[in-house]
């Protein structure tokens, strides 16, 4: 086990800014690139992060805590995100997510401080028994799979673009 | 094509300072962790940026200026960081990479404008003609790449603890 609260929280406390450099005043071309039909763009990325931190990380702890094993999460819909209010800009999406963030940072560190351990468990719909710990690593990955992600999307946009070097970028790789 | 000289310009100018956020004051758990034998840890892809930015990029289009299609380029050692001095922190790694990434944006802009029409072609020595425009091109994407390869590094170390999660972890996926 590589699992460290506080290694986990690092990665969840640098992703907020992380994008914000990523992805402030990039041109709409890159922000609105995507990958095909039916996936997602960058900004629908930072859609699904927000979303997460307002129903799916936290709630999910607070439901170990509250249910055990007793009853499994309320599953957790991974397009909700799509059908809400879109008409803010990319700066205030991210400002917002880093809002959500801290503050779901300082709610995780006193639940494990004062009513939670990191061994407790609780069921998940389709997998049954999880672990705190594995539910607080799963969300720093998450972070990590989404910030693949968006390189990869942009990525995308020049694959023509870059020539014969098509075979040398590895996320270009299919 | 895509390609947009400003555009890509964006990215490039992104990427130092998305790295800072991301790895500053991150663990040496986090720093220096890898995939296996013969991987990469966060800090050597930091250094393998670094060496581009001194040898591979810039060189080459002012190589495609001078040679144009007669001489091919001088190989890129793509492992040459890996023998060079590595005493410094990531902090002052990120640092010099920002600096230098600004000095060759500078380089890039004077040579569109005064020297270089991005139609020119060079050669190179797998791929045989390659534009100008494909290098800058490719040189954007491999920012882009080496953020996903940091980015899956890292969630590489929390494989097992993620549980069941693995499933639904894209960046986890092999």
């Amino acid at each position: 086990m590589n699992f460290n609260l506080n290694e986990a929280i690092e990665v969840l406390e640098t992703t907020p800014r992380t994008l914000e450099h990523f992805l402030s005043g990039l041109s709409p071309g890159w922000l609105h690139c995507h990958e095909g039909e039916g996936t997602w763009n960058a900004v629908e990325v930072v859609d699904h992060l927000i979303e997460g931190e307002k129903t799916n990380w936290i709630p999910r702890l607070e439901w170990i805590i509250q249910e055990g094993e007793g009853k499994p999460f309320p599953p957790f819909d991974r397009y909700a995100h799509l059908n809400k209010q879109k008409e803010s800009t990319i700066e205030q999406k991210l400002a917002e997510f880093l809002t959500l963030r801290s503050e779901n940072i300082a709610r995780l560190r006193a639940l494990v401080d004062d009513e939670m351990s990191l061994e407790q468990t609780g069921t998940h719909p389709a997998f049954g028994t999880v672990k705190a710990r594995e539910l607080i690593s799963t969300w720093a990955v998450h972070d990590l799979t989404h910030i693949t992600q968006i390189a990869r999307i942009m990525a995308e946009r020049y694959r023509t673009d870059v020539g014969p070097w098509v075979e040398y970028l590895g996320v270009l790789r299919k």
